[in-house]
């Protein structure tokens, strides 16, 4: 499994606003005690709220690996960047990335790395090969995000809960699998590109034995009622086993995305599906709270239906960017 | 997706019995009118029913593809092999095959091929890239096999299905998943090298847009219950959309192959497990009827189980090696 070295500097391009930076930005926000500082380039109009620097200074600082925290139109990747990593890689650091595009397969950037023997992270590729999934129980205790759709905040719930976890002095680690995700915790398995065979398998080694009081995070993806992604859904609830699950859903989302006027499943239906799948390979698995994803609500409104979940549901229901998520890490501490 | 050449010459080596050559003994089985001959080395036990020839002769008479119809010990292709596979070639064959060792990784074969402009089929590997599955209904009906374990005769329930519809003057393909059926149909896909994210997109391209009245039986794999591999079999159903379901189940195995005293899900929760999943796409899918695989068993108790299941389930119920799917296929043309 892929480990990256850190910590970072973060390279925020010319982003034209805080969105096409966002990767950078969450970086910082999740992990600010991994980054060194950020690189911008002219123009540029994204802030992870971290000291700007050059390359030079940046490897003066210690920074271990130049982070490609921005989005590119269309992918590209510019000559301006490439004589960028180039440097960083002639200063010692390594490359990570989570585009689309291929770092590795520019050929300047390639040979630059090969040359001062420096490693390139294309974090959308997996790293190595898997072993098929056993089923067979492990120790440790893990939580699952899963939900409703796609792109709702699995991510940023399971990151949410990983920090109040270990503010509440539980043991705890977060388990990356998607490219953010991956790029924050500095490891992961990008799962969507695991092929078929191996799913449950990579999850197994993604999440192994643990200590039996350490909890896993383990960063949800899609949902099992995806009519496009259910695959990599199946295979990674089945390949966690998970002790818990916490259903996100979509306050305000009314079709599910990318997929024309298909309503989002319910709630009801969604946990549903998700305790069948898990319980092939743990009887015990239940969804234990919900977080509801509120952004585009006034905030009378959105705690007004967050009460309203909690209580039709009958589970602890929390948006992690308003409520913080005490209510489920105290169930999570009573598993 | 990948085709191809068909008439074959069946290579069955060294095989050492009937079991080892199965792979070419069921080509010939399903697919008599595909194959010309065969070629069996000094010493081989295993017999396809096909004219011994040489590939000589093969091509004479009109072979264009030499088909790999044996396992090896240790998937190794000795060297003796690989000197029968460059002169296939300079003859004007390609060559297939479903092991697990490539073929186009042997230097001196993949070095003839491109010398005489002939193709390799390595059929475990996919063939191109695949679409992410949309889940929009297209037209022509399909039945999928499914079951409640890996290895119990979804591929041969299926091709059964499809000799009995096209005897019954219904329009019918097969449409492969997994290698054998691939060797057998001449195309296919190979569902479990796929990649995660394109699965139910490679089924949608395997089994496109057709007559309303055409049916495809579509090759199953594994089953949702799968701690394993149900990432790959719910990708399948739900890229499927399949009208009809047939589920297949092993009348007299135990436990599931290959993961210890795991006990096999019972039909029931394996046919509402499967109803549950292909539902997403299709909401009118359906379990129409249980292929039975009494192998096993003595023909008087495999017909008073098959007639048991009928009842208890209130399905019709077949074993396609004892009755054929008559009453099954009938269920398909009143659909």
């Amino acid at each position: 499994m892929l480990q990256i070295r850190t910590p970072y500097l973060i390279f925020l391009g010319d982003a034209h606003d805080q969105l096409a930076g966002k990767t950078g930005v969450g970086v910082a926000e999740w992990r600010r005690e991994l980054c060194v500082g950020q690189l911008r380039l002219a123009g540029c109009q994204a802030d992870a709220g971290l000291p700007d620097m050059t390359l030079e200074e940046a490897a003066a600082a210690g920074a271990k690996t130049f982070l490609i925290g921005t989005t590119t139109r269309g992918g590209r990747i510019n000559e301006a960047w490439q004589q960028l990593m180039v440097r960083a890689l002639e200063l010692g650091l390594d490359i990570a990335s989570g585009l689309h595009d291929r770092v590795a397969d520019l050929p300047a950037v390639r040979e630059a790395a090969a040359l001062f023997h420096r490693a390139i992270y294309d974090v959308r590729t997996p790293h190595g090969t898997f072993p098929v999934g056993t089923g067979i129980r492990r120790p440790g205790k893990r939580v699952l995000t899963v939900g409703t759709d796609c792109s709702i905040g699995k991510m940023y719930t399971g990151l949410a809960l990983e920090r109040d976890m270990k503010a509440a002095g539980m043991k705890v680690t977060f388990r990356a699998t998607g490219q953010t995700g991956i790029l924050i915790a500095g490891s992961g398995i990008p799962l969507d590109a695991v092929v078929a065979d191996f799913i449950a398998g990579a999850v197994e080694e993604l999440s192994p034995a643990n200590a039996p009081d350490h909890w896993d995070v383990i960063e949800g993806q899609a949902t099992v009622l995806h009519p496009s992604y259910a695959g990599v859904t199946v295979g990674l609830v089945m390949g966690a086993q998970p002790d818990a699950m916490v259903m996100v859903h979509h306050a305000t989302r009314r079709t599910m995305r990318g997929l024309g006027d298909r309503p989002v499943p319910g709630i009801a239906e969604t946990i549903a599906a998700h305790e069948a799948c898990a319980r092939v390979t743990n009887p015990e698995a239940r969804v234990i709270g919900i977080s509801l994803n509120t952004k585009d609500m006034e905030e009378e409104a959105a705690m007004a239906e967050i009460a309203r979940t909690a209580d039709r549901f009958g589970l602890p229901t929390i948006d992690p960017a308003r409520t913080g998520c005490a209510p489920i890490v105290d169930v999570l501490r009573r598993l």
